[in-house]
């Protein structure tokens, strides 16, 4: 069976990951979540192996990086992608909960998965799921800034990520470990968060009694991810 | 049609990357060159996984960082596999080029290609070739230690690992990029330093002018790798 290709990069400065991926026959392509510093490295691939960027694909408003959306887009004419309730401004195209992207064969479905941010979607396409800051490989993103909400954010994971088949391939937009993946059986199982033997309330209580740090980069960050990574 | 699954991970000090391969149906799995301070790491997914492991695969002595292969077969009893012309005292199988590992229904082709160092090998299994510092993605391993050279690594990298089909995909040993990995088609193509337009001539020529800073962690890794990582 025809799977879309998928290409895996790091930013060891954010530790974030960004995500091309290609129809390899027609050669349409999208981008998830590309970083301002690595626009070279990421347009390598697309240009030598002659690639269409179809689709700039954000999973939120990114609070640790700038977007490498609207420099992308600035070169290239690519359309940038947000969630409906990310609060961006200048995104070409606003996705709702199910709205699909189509890239040549493929189909990537959107989710809306608020609770990090409220506007936080999710992509499905081919086993995979590229879950944003909403579920990390044994972790979950933030509920403490950008309108995140404990509650919402466990609905997101164990509601609607959760559903997907065990063996649906996890890739979060962040991992510290330098682990690449995990799966949604293994998520749903042992991740110490949001897994088998933590309920709502647990959780909730947990995030309300975290007292974490200021995110860094956050003041310089998102005032330009709400504008698609203009500085 | 069944595939063997995959994990790569990833050390942000010695930028070296490990794999775990495992057929998902009767749990019996392999490590490729793991990294001695990630032994927690690696171990987890084998055991939540309750995957079975049988062998720990080096694809040579590394001189960047200590394996973690003793402490592996002294926790968990894992025989240790090296490439014939390793040098390597104390592993408990030596493979030759075309020796093959099974790994439940799937099988692991040894390629010897020597070159960075005598004793490399590149592993082969389900369209993937984890090619340690043989074939870097977009790079070569250092041909100027170990009884490396280029001459050779030249031949084991157009003669050997150019011959797989060019959709195969290259997972190397290090990358210090953030890109995970690459195709034998790209490699092909664009690899600046094996690529299409170079020769070994300008090869060997290139490397035998290259002027290298000496490896911080060789005096220590090296004699430690050459017994499987004890120290």
């Amino acid at each position: 069976m025809a799977k879309i290709n998928m290409r895996q990069y790091f930013d060891y400065e954010s530790c974030a990951y960004t995500y091309l991926l290609f129809d390899p026959y027609n050669k349409k392509s999208v981008i998830i979540d590309p970083v301002l510093e690595q626009f070279e490295r990421d347009m390598e691939t697309v240009k030598k192996l002659n690639l269409e960027l179809i689709g700039i694909l954000e999973t939120h408003v990114h609070a640790d990086h700038i977007t490498g959306a609207f420099t992308i887009r600035k070169k290239t004419g690519t359309p940038i992608y947000y969630g409906s309730e990310s609060g961006v401004q200048g995104a070409d195209f606003m996705l709702n909960d199910g709205n699909c992207i189509h890239v040549g064969q493929f189909e990537i479905k959107t989710i809306h998965t608020p609770g990090h941010t409220k506007g936080c979607v999710s992509y499905y396409t081919c086993g995979m799921l590229f879950t944003g800051d909403t579920l990390f490989i044994g972790g979950t993103g933030r509920t403490d800034f950008q309108d995140g909400d404990p509650g919402t954010l466990y609905d997101s994971v164990t509601k609607k990520l959760f559903q997907y088949p065990e063996d649906t391939k996890v890739f979060p937009a962040h991992d510290y470990s330098g682990t690449m993946h995990s799966t949604i059986g293994e998520e749903k199982k042992w991740n110490p968060n949001v897994g088998e033997n933590i309920d709502k309330d647990k959780f909730v209580t947990t995030e309300k009694g975290k007292n974490r740090v200021y995110p860094k980069k956050i003041d310089i960050a998102v005032p330009a991810n709400l504008k698609c990574g203009e500085e």
